[in-house]
């Protein structure tokens, strides 16, 4: 055979074939395009379009009129056309951050084409890019040793299912014979076991945080707390179906009785330290929720407990005991004297007065907490800021 | 506390809320429909728009002029507006298989903003969508035992950097301590460690396959053939950058010589049998070049060998040792008679005469191989055929 026989044949036929294969490609069009001073411009080409914007978390939020009353929703800005491209570029440069946005064609929302970046979010896909710096550099992949992220399947006989969790151990733990604590990560109402390691950003963070010596080793356990679900959508029996909001084994106990099953799993199936001192858990709103009530109803379980924007009751009607006796439980609880309990909230978080409540409580009964409250509401914005303190904290009592 | 103070609120304010975070939320719009007999029915909310049109691996495929000559692309079949909601419904049937597809509005291709589930491939993001039945059974998540899917990053001194894996582990793997056989499976021209999992529903074949008896328990490793590169666009050290097909260091040797540390790795850090004739090697296109290559190269590593619509030759000027000597090589490798040497293309490959020439080179030395043909050309729906008719033939040599 003659080895060059085929050779520009061959390379040129794969780019055609890529394009026979994958013929939905992008145009060449840069979007979003992040300037050296931060500002960013975002492309888009539609000539036939009358009216382009861009909407996400990077632009003032609008007020938005809800059976609630006012709510923030993002910011939109005009795109001006030029030659059938319409551009918008940020006035001033964007602060270091994991951002969402999405375009509005004459109406209708689509995702950037230029932009194969993006991050679904309960029912809802958006294009995703960050701007580097302080804190966002912990949100990146920088060169440092990384860990493994894993989905894994577990049977749960109390839920009568296999479910799907994320686990993440860190580098070195295959290679090595070292135990490891174990942070259980849970997610919010519409999520799943993907959302902390998508917007999340739950490998970067561990993985920096190590790296830096800012934080101990340790597994992270993502579970899904949804009771009636094996999975993310699309990756669970049911298919490639819709996500579904109508959750009716979410808040009403099953998810958080069940819980000692993934506990024993992880303990079965891992390198870990079976101690309550090497085992934390925390979520965010439905999982901070979840943190809270699991925490207390096995009070021998959990030495550090984090709060992230938490919903504290169950729906109306939740008879679970999970929910009975909540102060005789967290009087049990707090007389063993947890390594921390963390409560964080942003000061424009709709569970703000909530959580206020549930600390008055705390504080009436002199149960010691440490609590962080930032701006913002019920973001994810937030949720990466609650993660990024509250792991250097974790299995450093001594 | 009293505990149903904040539940009806709660719960309405859980629901704005994710309005708040996620307002980017999609219409009620169902889109795409699956009937009972197997029609789809498409749908775009977009009363502003002049012409909608779908284009997908559904259609039949259209004629595109390319500097090549005539080459297929997915066909476009033209949507029906009524009070704002385009529509399209398929005349007949579909047949069974995993399916792709955008949506073009005025020109504008863009991803269904009904349809949460997308997939990458190279460059672009496609819609998808499940038509069950016969052998597209086994791309589907069913209700059997699941293995873990786990992204591992490993280091590559001959490339000199961390590189990521997406590995495989049989469902059983973390309780149990049998070891296993391994198979590593590569992925196409600007594919990624992610593209098997993908489109190529790896995890699912595997799963099902071993579920129903058929194949035998096994670990898979899908590497990054891109040498220059550390992991898939948007989960390396690059960030969310755009993809790039500009790969410098493909198909030039240095991804085939680094191979042995690939097994090194696997080999020490996973309970695999650590022997020849538990080593497959199986790749689509450039991974079928890189399948070919590696066994010859080291012709004591792999005793199965897959060539799915495998590019033959090297890129012009790749001037690699591993590119040297075919024949004799190719020889030395026959003489220990390898298990299995499969080859699979589809009639209308673009590759499919560098394929004959190959097998003509095999007959003339009477080098035994299988062959497996199909029809169609240089697309997923082949390479999941081929995957799962290669994989039950594994490691069943006695």
């Amino acid at each position: 055979m003659k080895k060059h026989l085929l050779t520009l044949v061959f390379v040129f036929a794969c780019i055609m074939t890529q394009a026979q294969q994958a013929l939905w490609d992008g145009s060449p069009i840069v979007s979003p395009e992040i300037h050296p001073d931060n500002t960013v411009t975002f492309r888009l080409f539609a000539p036939k379009a009358v009216k382009v914007q861009v909407t996400g978390d990077f632009l003032p939020p609008q007020k938005v009129r809800t059976p609630r009353g006012d709510a923030d929703a993002p910011g939109t800005a005009d795109m001006i056309e030029e030659n059938g491209v319409w551009e918008y570029t940020t006035p001033t440069p964007l602060a270091p951050e994991l951002y969402s946005y999405t375009l509005i064609v004459d109406g209708l929302k689509i995702n950037d084409p230029s932009n194969v970046h993006r991050i679904r979010d309960v029912r809802s896909v958006s294009d995703v890019f960050l701007i580097p710096g302080g804190r966002a550099d912990l949100y990146k992949i920088n060169d440092v040793p990384h860990g493994t992220l894993s989905k894994v399947w577990y049977h749960s006989s109390s839920l009568g299912m296999d479910r799907r969790l994320t686990v993440y151990t860190p580098a070195g733990y295959e290679s090595g014979n070292k135990r490891y604590p174990v942070f259980y990560l849970l997610h919010g109402m519409g999520g799943d076991e993907n959302a902390w390691t998508e917007l999340g950003r739950a490998s970067q963070i561990l993985d920096n945080l190590i790296a830096e010596g800012k934080a101990e080793p340790m597994i992270v356990v993502m579970t899904n707390g949804n009771a009636d679900l094996q999975a993310a959508p699309g990756e669970s029996s049911l298919g490639f179906a819709p996500p579904t909001t109508q959750l009716p084994k979410t808040m009403e106990g099953s998810f958080e009785l069940h819980f000692p099953e993934v506990v024993k799993f992880i303990d079965r199936n891992y390198r870990t330290v079976k101690a309550k001192s090497a085992r934390a858990i925390a979520g965010l709103s439905m999982g901070g929720f979840h943190s809270l009530h699991i925490s207390k109803q096995y009070p021998d379980m959990f030495d550090y407990i984090g709060l992230f924007s938490a919903a504290i009751m169950p729906k109306s009607g939740a008879e679970s005991t999970v929910y009975a006796d909540m102060e005789a439980k967290l009087r049990k609880q707090f007389d063993s004297k947890p390594a921390l309990y963390w409560i964080a909230i942003g000061d424009k978080d709709f569970l703000y007065e909530a959580n206020s409540k549930y600390r008055k409580l705390l504080d009436d009964n002199h149960w010691p907490y440490t609590y962080y409250e930032t701006s913002d509401g019920h973001i994810w914005k937030n949720w990466r800021i609650y993660l990024t303190e509250f792991v250097p904290m974790l299995f450093r009592k001594k």
